[in-house]
């Protein structure tokens, strides 16, 4: 995910969407990058019955997901390399019913090799967003021979 | 997930099933629960390209869906009635690959109307399992009437 | 920490210094509420030797505790009643060292029963903040008769 | 925190307990390491009244510290040099009262520089202990030269 310093917002957007549809679950989600640049980054899922619980609500592995990528892809902005999601927490405040999730994550704190980074995952119904869950997590910058899989 | 005190192993492992088979989004990422009772859950989920992340690994975003699923249903047997996950953290340990992921979540502690569960998820590649996850969260009981969707 | 509506601003903050001064731990650690209203707080810590791990930084309990007491009167502010932490995560960005430490926590979202709420810790040194950790958290409040040790 | 490959137990205990007392925090709060091995650690706090918040329960902050060193120590004896806690949650589930705190870490997972650790505290009353909190978090070497405080 590295960023040229030099590179256009436009350069950089299309390098996430890149990474992004490199991932085959992401695609499988059908999850979009709608803003990214410098320690922020924020993706939207459009709700399909697929991404629902026994309740109708989006499932909480769904947000889980959306918010785990949103951190990863906050402090892959803001570290200069490969990224891996080291750990992260979440909170649920409130069921997620609408047409879309929106997370945005921001980077808290980046040092040389991690970044810590949160996010706001929202449901949209009706163009009105509403607060589903809040995350926290931390991003560790990877050499390259780490990311290709091996026993 | 209500489970009669009395119900045989099967009855509540089938009853677990039912609940499974009404979430979309495990019908959609095709997990099973292989094993379901009195504070302890069991899940598996064959693994497929769909699951991966770009590096042919499979998405962080998996393995916290898995585990959410297993620390609800860990908690859901030991609370009497419809549970939600409060919230939950994961560490990911190790990169997972293979053939399947298996979530395995036990009760650390519950009360009347809260659990706190611990769950770890392993990759199997060719028989052997590894540890890639470990995740620890709250689960809360909730009325009936706050599973109905609502704005 | 019942704070009535129509309470003036100072009134607001020295119920919270009420509270704080009936902590033992607190007398014993040093620590001083300087803002609290609704859904916020900021409490600050003047570091002695006696708050140091082995290398001379403050240790990561005292920022861990120093957090979780913000997160619990931010969240106490927002919610009716006596309040009690149910869970937290850290992370530790930097070694604290400096003159002081101060917490600011926010509430992010505030039902009936709950809140979850966040904090950053920053050490103070030459008078320059430097954020030392962030933390995420849920607070909740509890019957009356919760509060009353027994076994 | 290096232990020799060959040190007997008690070298290990002692060699602990000399980094538990470097701690001026450790020293003021009166902890004791009742056990240190590889990949474990139990540290032990006799409870005063300097512990305890308003309701006299101990301090949620003070059980937050006793499971930081404890997953810190744990983590410790599994890496190679010198450690620092990255992060870690804390799941409170009951009040702790009683004449002592117990806090019990096994590492989880453990690579060349990092490892995963978890830890339950008891709160222990006319012998019998109850558990009070559970926590999990991730511990990470650093170099020597990043222990000596600096701005």
């Amino acid at each position: 995910m590295l960023i040229a310093p030099d590179a256009s917002p436009e350069t950089v957007l299309a390098r996430g969407r890149a990474v992004l549809h490199q991932q085959g679950f992401s695609r499988f989600m059908g999850t979009e990058l709608t803003a990214f640049g410098p320690g922020h980054a924020e993706l939207q899922l459009p709700l399909r019955a697929e991404h629902q619980q026994q309740h109708g609500f989006a499932h909480g592995g769904v947000l889980g997901y959306l918010a785990d990528l949103a951190l990863t892809f906050a402090g892959g902005s803001a570290l200069d390399g490969n990224v891996l999601t080291s750990e992260l927490k979440i909170n649920y405040v409130r069921p997620a019913v609408g047409e879309r999730l929106i997370a945005r994550a921001q980077c808290v704190h980046a040092g040389k090799t991690q970044a810590v980074t949160r996010c706001e995952v929202y449901a949209v119904s009706g163009g009105i967003e509403k607060l589903c869950a809040a995350a926290q997590g931390t991003i560790v910058r990877v050499p390259d021979s780490k990311v290709v899989p091996k026993d």
